[in-house]
């Protein structure tokens, strides 16, 4: 790990040029998820990311679990950032912010609808500052249409977006369809924000005169566009999808079935090879045998009856144990993760999915790492950095940053 | 909608100088979800993408539901790009490859781990015809690392990257965590091979020397990488994050709540004032009254109770009339939507999230629209033409655009 930027008040931060964005300079107005997810991205990826918080700090930086007094998701969230306080309340403040995005290459903002404009912020007047600037707008519902306003809680994309109604096991379980578990919705709609603000960049930069843009992304649209073939399924052919639990309607067996340890696992015994070797394996070979399950649609047809089967034999095993067992006999399957299986798991290992990161606020913390991996960059050049302390580099960005470029 | 480009054998295909992406080239060596995914997102942005098909055509063509014996997903997935077949078993047809690789700025490919190798297409070798080519994997596992070579089954991701042990309902349920509903691991690999590939060419692209790269995705990662906080509180902790249903543990009440109609409304009545508004809604204005409910750690000491007061009252209604009663009250809440639901919403109406596609071998395909909109750009030239017949550009691809660039 190189030195903390936050260390050397005035100096630049390290840069790394064998990360592909490299020199591209991106201006955070964002708070909670979608946004900061974004800029996340963008930064793993190289870009100088200058994350622009209140003086109070993004209300984020309470989430979660604390060490120290700081929550350990805001040292992987806010890593190879640089923080900066405005207050935005001021026309100071506003001034600051105004002159960075004149020497900036993009902005991604997550404030409500409205709230830059009024601000004094409208893209216009950022475009009038600087011609070149792409602003990635991030909000529940856009910054259009009839909900424009309403205040979008977390969980808004992912039931309004189609979602929510899917992750269910179907039928009367009395039981409510369970959230995803983690920000999905945020999460989607910052990947996209990442994608379309570097796409427009690349747009940009093939001309001396290449002008920003403006980019509208909800959390809503960006749930919708997982919907795979649903639309036309729906509009063409009056079919509403259901949910399915763990099963699948057009191949079987495969569901998730639960262990000797209460925990479970997921299998996939479905083509015709796969479904003779896990019979076998469970000591079912009269099922193997049996003319009714020799093609998938038979199997289909007898799903219960093979579920049971098979459930009747890996509640005699932990799941770990049940997993070893149907590998041994190349049946896909895996049990459902917890974060403890991960950590132990040799492939999280030996492809440094976990990074140990010096966090001057709280010790060493395990980041998991960027999952895009580039030819002859190692994970760990890509955290540069952990969550920095609210306001940490505004000596660098207010002292040096803006002084050197006089003409932005 | 401009004229279907395979209904002019031998012309370009309409390209759109609005589009961010508009010049560059992209070759999809992909099958299935993830890589043709990735590249109907960058298509979408206005890449020039050439799917590159087995002569029987990629075996994703034949998944759902169909009209005119055409599934009507593909006319989706497939939009936007140009389809060409090449026999990868002939030298003929790993010549034309390599052909169209040395002309192009960037390849996605999601066969197994080791396959382009086998065909004499390594990156190494393709690297010897185009120094400057982006080459994005994506796979199971990763290209390296213990589980490279075991198969990938749709849901293994999920499960090994631990969302899926998260969407859940607590507890002994005796039913099986769902699954997420929609391809989710293969989705947000996609988006990641959208993002690090656009990445890279802008780093590329600021350099008239500048070089490819190889970048390496995996499923397993790309699900891994949203686990927020959840890596460092188990490693520092030692607390295992478990799943939480419909509920919230840190914010009462907040939950999803049955309705008279068998349909759920999602409602997030925790902060002080919202409560007091929702028990006044909902005729239980002791409970807004009393002192164990006045704060947020009162209320959820007794989560269960005041979630048995709000679905006493969500299952007298249906859930669309519920959340109208409650949004009069300026409570959040949703229910969740199926397809129906969205397409008869005014905000997918009003955002143009439901774009009608002339296409000939179905006929009109309503389309979901891309999630993130430019400014001046109409949502409805982001999808130019529907998913093509196979190999329905082989005589533009192979007859003009192979010779028009002689020297690549």
């Amino acid at each position: 790990m190189p030195d903390m930027p936050d260390q050397k008040p005035g100096q630049a931060p390290p840069q790394d040029p064998r990360l592909p964005l490299t020199g591209l300079r991106v201006v955070e107005l964002g708070h909670y998820i979608a946004a900061p997810f974004a800029t996340r991205l963008l930064a793993d990826l190289g870009a100088e990311v200058i994350k622009v918080e209140p003086p109070g700090g993004d209300p984020h930086r309470d989430w979660g679990a604390r060490v120290n007094g700081h929550a350990v998701w805001f040292s992987i969230h806010g890593r190879n950032k640089l923080s900066v306080t405005l207050d935005l309340k001021t026309e100071e403040g506003r001034g600051r912010l105004r002159a960075l995005l004149a020497r900036a290459d993009a902005l991604v903002e997550n404030l409500r609808p409205g709230a830059i404009e009024r601000m004094g912020l409208s893209p216009e007047a950022l475009h009038a500052g600087n011609p070149r600037l792409v602003i990635a707008r991030v909000s529940g519902y856009g910054q259009d249409g009839p909900y424009r306003d309403k205040p979008a809680f977390g969980a808004i994309g992912e039931a309004m977006g189609g979602l929510r109604h899917l992750t269910a096991n179907p039928g009367q379980t009395g039981l409510p369809p369970p959230r995803c578990g983690v920000s999905i919705s945020d999460d989607l709609a910052g990947m996209y924000a990442a994608l379309s603000l570097v796409s427009a960049c690349w747009g940009r930069d093939r001309n001396p005169d290449g002008k920003g843009t403006v980019i509208d992304l909800d959390l809503v649209s960006s749930v919708f566009s997982l919907m795979e073939g649903m639309l036309p399924e729906f509009a063409m052919l009056g079919r509403v999808r259901q949910p399915m639990g763990a099963a699948l309607p057009s191949a079987a067996p495969t569901n998730t079935y639960p262990c000797a340890d209460g925990k479970w696992l997921a299998v996939a015994g479905n083509s015709d090879l796969i479904f003779r070797r896990l019979m076998a394996r469970i000591g079912r070979e009269d099922l193997a045998d049996d003319p009714r399950m020799a093609s998938n649609s038979g199997r289909c047809a007898n799903a219960a009856e093979l579920d049971e089967a098979i459930a009747a034999w890996t509640r005699t095993l932990p799941a770990r144990e049940a997993q070893d067992a149907l590998e041994a006999v190349e049946v896909p399957c895996s049990r459902l993760y917890d974060m403890q299986d991960c950590v132990e798991d040799p492939h999280f290992q030996a492809r440094d999915m976990v990074l140990p990161v010096e966090d001057p606020l709280i010790g060493t913390v395990p980041h998991p790492a960027a999952p895009f991996r580039f030819q002859g960059v190692p994970p760990a050049a890509m955290v540069r950095w952990p969550g920095p302390a609210v306001g940490a580099h505004n000596d660098y960005v207010f002292g040096s940053l803006l002084k050197q470029e006089d003409t932005p």
